[in-house]
């Protein structure tokens, strides 16, 4: 592998000197901007051999150089060896940021070459400006992969499938609509969509493309004399076809898009959101592209009362399905029979493959045992996993896809008898969870300005944890998406009725364990006084705490009301669909913590 | 009055014929664009009688028109009666902005006057793009007043003082230097200061020329040739030049400040923050200007070690005055002489102007009995003072400006046998103000995400207020200063050691009563673990909270102890200060609050 690796770099180099650049950039992401790509876009990949999600490869004529972060220093470090690849540790005060080091690496006239269709014109613009002050130049069309890698995957093939109004609660020419309402507001007429959920969300299509997030690889332009899908023709089925032109879309293949685009007249105004379009479509449109922010963020976080049916509905299924999972857990931890982190994972799959409208999970498990469980970005391995044994806490960060709705939810449960250092550990995340789950805030409020009630009372005492409290959680779609979030940076959007949110306090104690505690919540309207409109959150997740881990000595009567309260509603909607030993089951884990 | 006014209005219109204005924009502001004003820059009062501290006036040659907010809808409407000046209420959805208004009420073609020195280069760009939008042309520098203001006063000629090293800490030289240190990173030579309290604070001088705000009316010029402050000559004495001197600072007159400037190299790189400077100034430098951020706010808000001795010395003073005013408050109303909210604000300044070291009141005190309390920017004058009754709240907000240190405290009691209402009021207010008290937060947390802590008890109950939580806090210099904040908007500043800041938190029931609890903050380390630095809340202020007016039973013991704690440290700090009746007084208002 080292030496392929080697001679992938000097193929590249070839095809740098054909063109005369000196150097080239090689980022992790597709013509998206997604976070999660399909196989033909792995160019990184292939190039370095290093398989982390984030990092971004440079080549030079003479060097070869990976950034990422520190979630992959040791993996990238062992991956790259012999490759003749230098890690550089980005976020060190020592490592230099890439423009930096083509400053000092590079001589003034040199050419810096990347692909345009892989950075977003942001990106672009601030790496030109730093070039130029160098006396540098910026070729944005500098793409020789296909040349070396002769046996490149192609683009998905898998096939679309509709996501049904059923589901979805409301059609793709209804949304439609409303988007080309809000984009005239901008001053535009029509719209390019670059972001794979966003176009999966309005057409109401999913896909296969990417793995747990159910998209399709297109583009999207909206316009009010019809709309175009671009995408690989043999992905759409007469079914498919015949729903979207009912929604006045066409399709046409996928990598005419630029070639269409530039054949916009030239009075043509087309909304591009600069965030989640690459610089080379922005170049395209030229003076017709009109910057702003997309509307579709904002719609497809507020959910409709179809998809909350469903989501609700989804929840149920998904606490049916761990109640079967956790005791078949137990029941192996008690008679003895081994149980590694991949066994959890594989056990929570099983069962809730058996629900209806089961799709997939919407991202790998997270089952993290001891030390396992304070590596944030754990998943375990065949060579990491390790075996449970009947002490210390176990941390499993899950979710499926449904197709009436997306789950995700972490539990950390006592494997023996928990010492009293986890159960105050355990105690502190979870007065923060139920701080966020319990508080009214005013119409207007941002997750931002909550996040702080998450985080109190591990501050208090000299703890924290590095990651957001809340993220928004797609229908049927991405786990993450935006625009909310619950977080300790600025996030400039309000909370609304119909968000669908995370509410994941966590701890982490390197080497030792790590917590975390998640359900989904909903944000509901609370009341309405003279001083205006109040919100607060309904949790959507039911399944039960692990009751061996409150110390009640640290809570007040009304956390602890809070799960008894969240426990009773948790038996009440699951009973039902349970048999008789798991409802024994559900009811022992839900019953009255006192103090 | 109102005669005059029209009088003035055409006398003005008789200039913008000359010019070919056919509409004038006069802002209440000078050209350090301050809150503050001095007489010399009443130009919006004198034109339109109106006197509120908010207020834009537009002149056309057929209409007058004064757009002004929420605060000031009563008073403007009486003020502007009979002046043909129209009322604008700003913030309600049928006010059309004044570009908006002008866009609709000119012709294409016609120019807009303004005086470009009182105006930050933002709104300037902003304006103008938006009348070029609808053909009409920007004149900036429109300035007739001088013509028609024969009896203007003149720029203040109060005598500027030094504020000695003893009380400042760190010589003008030395925070000069650590200036052009920062500036330097910034890419710019030099610096322009336009801010009043920045130059004050860098030079350490203070004068008179703004009410409470002990600030000089100039401008400076730092940069390591050295450097000049433009102000009035009659207003610096020996010793102050000979300071300056010192610190490499010349003066020269105050209007020569534009001559100085155009009179630059062209080569000069002078750092000038937008927010802070006029158009005119920055419009003057050209190119030689640098955008950026003055380091000064931040510089400014981190006390030192001789300031912070000076401020807890300040606090002391300022809790025996208080001492003094609230016994003889409470002697007037129990021996039935008649009280006034103007007789609460004269007995304030009386007992603390014999504080040593007291220079004035830090902002005009707020004494509001009943529903007055409920409005927030409320002051009593002679028409509207209450007399205080046996019954009801009464909210006192009141500082001082000190050679050590600048005060601001709150203060709401019961005047006669508090209600349940009015128990239950004050507590949720004072858990709030305890909540943030008490709060513990990392390195780089901004006040915006501590801001929840102080409102979630209000929040739970539909309540809220529209104010922010905490203010910086200047040295002797003015009682609100940036760049810290903790409020519901976003500020991306975080908290440091050092820094003062309001706590404030308050509840406002229309016709009923107000509450505010306010003490002062300063950001101090608490402990530093392995997850990193970790800040707390010093309380400043000495003074004790009415006890009369907690309601225990909806108080944890955490927030009672803290209440108790804090109690004794008013008693500890002040008692040595008291005389024995004074000392008995503060021992019951500080006696034990028990559940």
């Amino acid at each position: 592998m080292k030496e392929t690796i080697i001679e992938r770099l000097n193929a590249y180099r070839a095809e740098m000197k054909k063109s005369g650049i000196a150097a080239a950039i090689i980022p992790q992401t597709d013509a998206h901007l997604g976070e999660y790509i399909a196989d033909y876009w792995q160019v990184r990949r292939w190039l370095s051999g290093f398989t982390g999600s984030a990092g971004t490869l440079v080549i030079t004529l003479k060097e070869a150089l990976l950034w990422t972060d520190s979630r992959y220093f040791l993996q990238a470090a062992q991956q790259l060896e012999g490759t003749t690849i230098t890690l550089m540790k980005d976020g060190l005060p020592d490592t230099p940021s890439i423009p930096r080091y083509l400053a000092s690496h590079l001589v003034k006239g040199e050419t810096v070459g990347l692909d345009g269709l892989l950075f977003s014109s942001g990106e672009i613009a601030s790496l030109r400006s730093s070039l130029e002050k160098n006396g540098l130049k910026l070729d944005t069309n500098f793409s020789p992969v296909d040349a070396i890698w002769t046996d490149r995957p192609s683009l998905p093939s898998d096939k679309v499938f509709l996501h049904e109004e059923k589901y979805a609660g409301k059609s793709a020419a209804d949304k439609i609509r409303d988007i080309l309402l809000a984009v005239k507001e901008q001053g535009a007429e029509s719209i390019l969509i670059s972001d794979l959920a966003e176009l999966a969300w309005i057409l109401n299509i999913r896909c296969s493309d990417v793995a747990c997030n159910p998209v399709a690889t297109g583009f999207l332009f909206l316009s009010p004399a019809g709309s175009t899908l671009f995408i690989k023709e043999e992905k759409i089925d007469a079914p498919v076809k015949a729903y979207l032109e009912a929604a006045s879309v066409t399709t046409a293949p996928y990598d005419s898009v630029l070639t269409f685009l530039s054949a916009l007249p030239a009075s043509a105004t087309v909304l591009v959101d600069a965030t989640q379009t690459t610089y080379r479509l922005i170049d395209t449109l030229g003076s017709r592209a009109i910057p702003g922010a997309s509307p579709v963020p904002l719609m497809k976080a507020v959910k409709n009362q179809v998809q909350l049916a469903g989501i609700r509905n989804a929840m149920e299924k998904d606490g049916v399905a761990l109640v079967g999972a956790f005791m078949e857990i137990e029941a192996r931890l008690h008679d003895g029979i081994e149980l590694t982190e991949l066994d959890v994972a594989d056990i929570l799959t099983r069962y809730r493959s058996r629900q209806d409208l089961y799709i997939g999970e919407s991202f790998e498990t997270i089952a993290g045992y001891g030390p396992h469980g304070a590596i944030v970005h754990y998943s375990a391995t065949p060579e990491s996993s390790s075996t449970v044994r009947p002490e210390g806490l176990l941390l499993i960060d899950s979710g499926a896809q449904y197709l009436d709705g997306t789950t995700d939810i972490t539990r950390t449960i006592a494997v023996g008898n928990p010492t009293e250092a986890e159960r105050h550990d355990f105690t502190l995340v979870m007065k923060g969870h139920i701080a966020l789950a319990t508080a009214i805030y005013p119409e207007g409020t941002r997750g931002d300005q909550l996040d702080a009630l998450a985080r109190q009372f591990l501050w208090k005492e000299g703890l924290s944890y590095l990651h957001g409290t809340g993220h928004g959680v797609g229908h049927f779609l991405n786990v993450h998406e935006g625009p909310q979030s619950i977080r300790l940076n600025h996030v400039p959007v309000a909370l609304r009725p119909g968000m669908l949110t995370s509410n994941e306090p966590g701890l982490y104690r390197a080497d030792i364990h790590g917590i975390r505690c998640e359900n989904l919540v909903l944000t509901v309207d609370a009341f309405t006084t003279e001083f205006g409109r109040f919100y607060r959150f309904e949790p959507m997740t039911l399944f039960p705490w692990d009751l061996s881990l409150f110390d009640t000595a640290i809570m007040t009567a009304e956390e602890i009301n809070w799960v008894n309260g969240y426990h009773q509603e948790v038996y009440r909607r699951l009973s039902p669909r349970l048999n008789d030993a798991q409802k024994t089951w559900l009811a022992d884990k839900t019953r009255e913590l006192k103090k």
